[in-house]
């Protein structure tokens, strides 16, 4: 094999990148923390985006586009939203090049900007502003928007797809006329990110709310989904906020509610990104590379054809294209690969590498017999199918093979859903086993913060219907009401 | 009308700015040059974007995604290129903002970059600089690779969706083992353009090759595809250049050909814009609003239910979801707008504004006679239509529409591309009648620069399969072997 992968046990870290740059999924830039989506990575962020957009409009969205740049104005006037967002903030401050004395590329000091412009690192300052022209009255309410857009927040440690300067997400930014039809809305939403990772990324994940301390800036209540990795880290794969009337008081957007008065509009905004790429790639994937869902996979089927000299060359190739032909009629994304500049075992560990969920391997003796060998990516297993059906046969195999992705991880993730009863118990499990620790913790900041300073751990949600039991906290043993999702994260 | 539009013949610029602000497409936003593009109006740009991503991946090419910032070295490389770029670069200069000591929000001076960013206003520099990691020998060739993406161009006029500071668009960058077929990519993407402009947005387009002094900054040649608006000026609707080996020699990109020699890489980039929207407003729409060819509407047809009272309004609404229900099965988009809080006479002019290619009304004398009132976007002509089989009716009247809105703009293009042979007959051709007009011109620079001081006209292309016949320069008498295409544009 070519291209040599670092295994999980040897170092995880080095595996993910040896996946994400060899897999052809990613590339470093010139531009420190940004990266260069390539080909085969941006494939799966188009299949991700279609199903979202898709879930977004039948629950009532529509897209639209905001400035990229924000008025550095704007950042002040909601309090808690420029402190979180302040100290990572790509900012324009001149509109102009031009060349130096000595003929060097200067940027021209007579084209200053008056205000400063901020690449947006999230876009509710620039959206609460526009929304003020477009709301007066309830009739003009809910607002149900989204948009697809680029993001920059000036990370110093990055990492790709999971933390870089630059990244492409979705942000959906919704007005609404009550508090419960806001509290609503951030619900579902968070609904439609659930089932987007468990049915399309095969990804169990918690539902939950965040503490205070882990807030978005500006939110009342941030609801998330957290996925755990293979190293027992977990990540944050999604977040919906109710933010309450704090935009709309910041940019004074008020409307006239049925009674005839004015009130302040309520709002949400949630959002998923290419980190969701990142999340997939830790969430399956092994040794020998890749390990796609076959929702989301660019490609589901390749067929490779093993020649022997030129013994029946051309009736492989027959019968090749033409079960390529069967599987593309039944909306399957197939690819034949007769490239003859490498041989069929590179092939296979090509193709196992980019995590393409179901190989066809056909030669002359599968030719003689009517056959052909199936190898799916999940479990490496092998057969000899009859090549009558073929196509009906991965059709099937692909439902089994997002299904049986879905079980491996939930149950890992079941398995790593550990409870605590001690400071040594705690301490212990998140150096030896990982995952999330099922905790009880004082409710203070205080005590949040003083378990994330010794362990690195920090609490991942408070899950949705969550059991309420006396206890005592596994730091401080002051009173608690419930145990809490511990567990490092990404 | 709640919605007043100016007419074209009282201010042609004001008709254009009402039809985009009260046809829902776009708004100002608080950033200077920056525009909000609308539900309404990036649902559009959705369409024409999903039929252009198509034709990209029919023709083999692939979707990735390059950083937004590019260092400010890489711009100095191309000196054609940073010599075009230069002046209207938004750059990024601090990656911080902190609290000043009374508490208001400043740039950090402590967070000041080595090394400037430029927010991308092309992509070519960034690309050449990650190709050269990608391509070592001709089999890494050709990649065909194509950018969805925001882009900042610091314009000081700005015009909703014509040009703004920041717009979106797709820019595909090829890189090719010989010119020949760098060319032939160049002509084959100004096809799918010209295809998709006459095709989708039924706007009629010349196909022609920019003189030297219009060429994008950093090509060897500029192709391009000319649109023609209501008001006789041109404009320029997509563009396709042949790059020659500039940005490799720029950026160190060789590859090993197949005699195993060292030597450049050639190249293409390509790139049309949210300016379409623009183009497609100024080519169809008239003094009532948005005209909308169907295969990019966002609603094709509406149906609008006329009361009387109660007067079989249960009939009426039950007939009217049946037709909807009909017509969506054909694929046709369509809403039944039965909104009670506007009257039929509102909604009427509503969707005329939107420019929704049909309108089906439906009242209770339409019931009694199995009937329904069809309305014509395109020509405003009313027909009475029996109501069983109106859906495939429909379907037939939306390719008559799609038809005739480019019979009509060709025409019109036709009527509007005249000959002058004289300096006063160009003069008074520009100032009286508009539109295309095809001269003598010397092949000078010069000449050129100087015609468009006196007259604002500029050379808009060298129409493909150019006629040759030897005439006399319009301005300077000297020899000329041909017409060129000259136009007032946008």
């Amino acid at each position: 094999m070519s291209k040599e992968i670092t295994s999980r046990a040897e170092d995880y870290s080095q595996w993910y990148n040896d996946l994400i740059l060899k897999g052809g999924l990613a590339d470093y830039s010139a531009v420190r923390g940004c990266m260069v989506i390539k080909p085969y990575g941006f494939s799966l962020w188009e299949k991700m985006q279609a199903a979202l957009d898709k879930m977004f409009k039948d629950t009532g969205h529509v897209n639209a586009y905001f400035p990229l740049f924000i008025p550095k104005s704007f950042f002040g006037k909601e309090a808690a939203h420029v402190e979180g967002f302040a100290k990572e903030c790509a900012v324009v401050t001149h509109y102009r090049l031009k060349n130096d004395e000595d003929g060097s590329i200067i940027v021209d000091p007579d084209a200053k900007l008056e205000e400063e412009l901020i690449v947006r690192p999230t876009s509710e300052t620039i959206i609460w502003n526009t929304y003020k022209d477009w709301v007066r009255s309830y009739r003009d309410l809910p607002l149900l928007i989204n948009q697809w857009c680029n993001v920059v927040r000036w990370e110093m440690r990055t990492r790709l797809f999971l933390r870089t300067a630059e990244f492409l997400w979705q942000e959906g930014h919704t007005a609404h006329a009550s508090a419960e039809e806001a509290i609503e809305e951030t619900k579902k939403m968070l609904g439609v990110y659930a089932t987007f990772a468990e049915e399309y990324m095969a990804m169990p994940v918690i539902r939950g709310v965040k503490t205070e301390s882990e807030r978005f800036a500006g939110a009342v209540d941030t609801y998330c989904i957290e996925a755990l990795m293979q190293d027992g880290k977990a990540l944050q794969a999604g977040t919906s906020h109710f933010l309450g009337q704090n935009f709309a008081k910041a940019f004074d957007v008020k409307f006239l509610n049925k009674e005839n008065k004015l009130d302040y509009v309520w709002a949400t905004s949630w959002g998923v990104s290419t980190r969701l790429v990142g999340g997939m790639v830790m969430a399956h994937s092994d040794d020998n590379g890749l390990v796609i869902p076959p929702k989301i996979a660019p490609l589901q089927v390749v067929i490779i054809p093993v020649y022997k000299g030129d013994e029946k060359k051309e009736e492989i190739n027959t019968k090749a294209r033409e079960m390529a032909e069967e599987i593309k009629s039944l909306g399957m994304s197939v690819k034949f690969d007769d490239s003859d500049n490498t041989r069929p075992g590179w092939k296979f560990a090509e193709y196992e590498l980019k995590g393409v969920p179901v190989r066809l391997a056909l030669g002359a003796r599968d030719i003689e017999k009517d056959q052909v060998e199936v190898t799916r990516r999940d479990t490496g297993e092998k057969k000899t199918i009859g090549a009558g059906g073929i196509a009906q046969y991965v059709d099937r195999l692909l439902i089994d093979i997002q299904q049986n992705m879905f079980n491996k991880a939930n149950a890992y993730q079941q398995e790593h859903i550990t409870p605590a009863n001690s400071w040594d118990e705690f301490e212990k499990l998140l150096d030896e086993k990982g995952g999330f620790i099922l905790a009880h913790w004082d409710g203070t900041p205080e005590t949040e913060s003083l378990i994330k300073e010794k362990t690195k751990a920090t609490i991942r949600c408070i899950p949705l219907d969550n059991p309420q039991a006396d206890g005592k906290c596994i730091l401080t043993g002051k009173p608690s009401r419930q145990r809490v999702l511990f567990a490092r994260a990404y």
